[in-house]
């Protein structure tokens, strides 16, 4: 444990909150922890025909192209399920009769708050019109055989961890071990 | 692609900076990028009679213990295996002849730069006077069968992305699927 003593907002973002705090920790010692807190997201893995639905896509950051399974950013108290079906929808053009949660992960605990939820997609249909994407997003969805996903997570072609997390889950799956 | 315009500082921390940039994206329009940037880390799958080497700490940004394969942040510039072999012996006590690199992530690619590196020890042995931890760092150290590290996986026990894809990938590998 380690009691927070001041939180001080440095930044307030639309995506994320900064914050740098005073703990002090078990050992009586104060320490400062810069946290990002961010509201969670979402991600779908749909499967049709033995293939994963993935989105190509550009990320600023690392100004790299990643793939990725359909995902999207939670608002402030939003259904986690409509929220990754909705993405799904938007950014692939189908949806799902039901989903089931897989995985409920954080993908940074060190200094992040983030919460990420995986979602499998049952059933999955096309829809005739679909959601739109955010003008904004510019991406590209590939349908990728189960176990060429699988080899593209070992090879390094795929590295966003959700996405790394479902391909592991199917490719276990898939085999039933 | 998105061509950066403007990129303005808000925190320049110990472990993170945070950028808000402003970019152009293909469709014309300008956009702004909330960006952590981070040095990135690395984490180490060690596995000694069939257990794999867990440690249980404290996570201040969701109040809650984590378990979690050994783990660090890089310095910039530092070696990422010399850096990996010095958390396992800080936090484990245990060392290895040598390390193989088994994933390269991005645990969160929308918003932050940070790279993960996860190594896998080979002929993991115990250190006679191992290095110390950060004296801020109260952990304990847990060694837990494959299997029963990947139903606490499945079961949502371990939900910290690294250790998830080091224990899914040991999971897989011991059954040579």
């Amino acid at each position: 444990m380690e009691k927070k003593i001041d939180s001080h907002l440095i930044y307030d973002g639309k995506i994320i909150k900064v914050y740098k705090d005073t703990v002090k920790c078990e050992n009586g010692n104060e320490a400062f922890r810069e946290v990002v807190r961010h509201h969670g997201g979402v991600g779908v893995l749909a499967i049709i025909d033995n293939k994963i639905l993935l989105v190509k896509q550009y990320r600023y950051p690392n100004a790299t192209d990643t793939l990725e399974i359909p995902a999207g950013k939670l608002e402030l108290g939003e259904d986690t399920k409509l929220c990754a079906l909705r993405e799904l929808e938007e950014e692939t053009g189908y949806s799902a009769k039901s989903i089931t949660q897989i995985a409920k992960f954080l993908p940074t605990p060190g200094y992040s708050d983030e919460w990420l939820y995986v979602y499998e997609a049952n059933d999955v249909f096309k829809v005739e019109n679909p959601l739109n994407c955010d003008e904004d997003e510019e991406i590209e969805v590939v349908a990728i055989d189960i176990d060429k996903a699988y080899q593209k997570v070992v090879n390094g072609e795929i590295f966003d961890s959700k996405t790394m997390i479902a391909i592991m889950h199917a490719y276990i799956n898939k085999r039933k071990i």
